[in-house]
């Protein structure tokens, strides 16, 4: 059985989502959030302390789009990922990172340095140095897209869940107004598939629940 | 013919040790430092501006973690691989994500904010936050190698050099006073490869030379 640790919203959202594209079965374990305060029994399980965390029999992953892609491959074939021998496999891979290091981390820097750092601790000139950033590479996505594509590659793939996710993690923070028609239509076609609604139905359904994640 | 354009000792490294110790044919063009600004002929090729950018055929590829596997599966089997079958296929991709997202961004924080601004846009706090967060997060690379591994999954791959990388931008930074023992063993083992040794005579071989990148 597949055990996915995850905090609502967080960049644990992207092997949730892949789970329900797929149709696995799986575990969902909900914590507060952030784990290492608020859960310290989990760095029993992953001592980083850091969501998401899958287990899957003797694995154990700590990094959200390499969690995609080991459910496409390990439990593929599937066509949410795109095979070496298809001539979008470079820009799949491509994606995959593109997602979590280039769009995700600039963003969690706008987020400790706007919001949870002590406001002592709060540098407006970081916030708005990786604000800026995210927005900059952000273009590379634009430019996909409006090169007359529905998905980041021909059909929808583990890439849109690792980008779809940075959008949404910017809709958090309060940047969506700032996103441009291109990007805007292509998170609500995103939000619109079954499994992303399906996969947000799944951390809604685990937070009412107030299940106990370690019992 | 595959293209990669590079910068010296950047990110961009990865893919370049990663032809050398597949051994396939490439063209390098190394370009100056920071890319955007120093040849802006280079923004026609990657808007983004920045490297690696990897040119094989119509593929185009930004992510340098992304790259080396793209030249693993699209050139291979090759043992720097690890198979979906495998028993380390999990740690493999985790590996790959994790030397990139998670070991290498902290980083780019201390460059920026203790190097590269202007003396009055210097900020030591988030330099050293990011300092921390990237020690904090190398434990679970100490952990593995502790665990009687010589390589990040059984054997060399890919992994190694998304991870290696990290450790060697940590020596540019000068923050390898900081490493373990465990840690710093696994570095020297790195760069005694001899795909390590190619790969850095082949960006000094390049810096010498003194070559028009766009020539």
């Amino acid at each position: 059985m597949i055990t996915l640790w995850h905090c609502m919203n967080a960049r644990s959202f992207r092997p949730l989502w892949a789970l329900e594209e797929m149709g696995l079965r799986y575990e969902l374990r909900l914590l507060p959030f952030p784990p290492r305060v608020e859960a310290p029994a989990f760095l029993e399980r992953n001592p980083l302390g850091t969501i998401p965390l899958l287990e899957d029999g003797d694995a154990r992953m700590t990094e959200s789009a390499a969690c995609c892609q080991y459910l496409a491959d390990r439990y593929g074939p599937t066509p949410l990922a795109v095979r070496p021998e298809e001539p979008d496999f470079a820009a799949y891979l491509n994606g995959l990172h593109y997602g979590e290091a280039t769009l995700t981390f600039p963003q969690t820097l706008v987020l400790r340095y706007a919001r949870f750092e002590p406001a002592e601790r709060q540098i407006p000139q970081v916030a708005e140095d990786y604000a800026r950033w995210f927005f900059a590479r952000l273009r590379a996505l634009t430019a996909r897209l409006d090169d007359g594509r529905e998905w980041y590659c021909g059909r929808f793939t583990m890439a849109d869940i690792s980008v779809g996710y940075a959008l949404m993690l910017a809709v958090q923070i309060g940047m969506q107004d700032r996103f441009n028609p291109t990007i805007a239509a292509y998170l609500d076609r995103l939000r619109a598939r079954d499994g992303w609604r399906r996969a947000d139905a799944a951390q809604n359904s685990a937070a009412a629940s107030a299940a106990d994640p370690f019992a």
